[in-house]
């Protein structure tokens, strides 16, 4: 599908799942068609910026009419890759790690965790929602014979980068990081960090300075 | 204190906890010293970009020594506001507000949540890593009895608004929002997305081209 070849900026990549949300709560509220404007106003963001997301995911609206909300939420989620599921390991099962498999709106974003891996024989055994956590040594041949592509990382800082060694050399595509450490990867292996330091670090430096006498 | 008065972009606010997870993995390591070409290496930055990003801190450095490892490790914390504990409410004890409930490393970055709440009274009385789960109608008079500043959301999409309304109602300065929905909020407050489906659409978005035959 040609729209799927198209390269977009990192920022309207995270642009569009705000409009994705927005566009699930105005289809629960009946709502059929939307204009690129409504959009904007919503987020306070430029209506060029808004169209030009909105055209890269190769949806065309209606003059005067605007986009369908339906069409314009699968071209969406088409475009983010979210229309099929994607298959994921995860290292780590604490805390982290555990809220991610009970996750269920992930399922609704392409996202299907398969099982869970950790090196603590104690956490071994257990089942986390359903999914069951496997010792790490067994993780490389069953990434192989599922054909799995999407390493989610949620162990400690400290053994971040081994277990994302462990998983592109068991041929791992892409890893979605949640430790708070700096990584190597090899060339053509995606990393996204999910990092709440980032975010925190946005919300208490902003609180700090509104804080201050 | 005059760095605090310093505002730096969201971007710089974003790097400023890579460079921190870097400075506490090398203090770890004993290194003592580090130089702003070396931290740029390690995330494929722009050095002058860095050097600006960390002169931001306050920090100085020395002519060809660099930086002192403990020394702008100090200095990041104090400009994020991470030197000082901020008390903060988290509502919706479901499984994401109990991973941050159970997230040992927040304290590191001065986060400090106090007690969670939640309207589901099947929820109510239970304590989550000590920390006790209360009925929502409980927040407003202690939000302004214990004077919290930051409140965070981890209710499912269609109550965040009702949670962050109840917030700032109750006279919390800032929100940390984990909920997938556009949010209104009044001037004045800040509020900061933890959106795990941005960070998701990126991956999955690369990856899908990746894997395009």
């Amino acid at each position: 599908m040609a729209q799927h070849t198209v390269v977009v900026s990192r920022s309207t990549l995270k642009r569009l799942p705000l409009y994705l949300h927005l566009l699930e709560k105005l289809q629960a509220e009946g709502v059929e068609t939307i204009s690129c404007t409504y959009i904007a106003k919503e987020f306070d963001f430029d209506p060029t910026q808004v169209r030009k997301d909105v055209e890269a995911t190769g949806e065309v609206g209606t003059a005067r009419i605007g986009f369908r909300v339906a069409g314009l939420t699968d071209k969406i989620k088409e475009f983010l890759g979210w229309n099929n599921a994607h298959d994921a390991f995860l290292i780590g099962a604490g805390n982290m790690g555990k809220a991610l498999l009970g996750y269920k709106d992930f399922e609704k974003y392409g996202l299907n965790i398969v099982a869970a891996f950790d090196k603590d024989p104690k956490k071994v055994g257990a089942k986390i929602f359903g999914k069951e956590v496997m010792p790490l040594s067994k993780m490389p041949a069953l990434v192989k014979r599922m054909h799995i592509n999407i390493g989610i990382v949620t162990v400690p800082a400290e053994h971040a980068q081994a277990a994302v060694d462990a998983l592109i050399d068991a041929g791992v595509k892409a890893i979605w990081n949640f430790a708070p450490a700096p990584l190597k990867i090899p060339e053509g292996v995606i990393l996204e960090n999910a990092r709440l330091t980032q975010s925190l670090a946005v919300l208490t430096n902003n609180l700090t300075r509104v804080l201050k006498p």
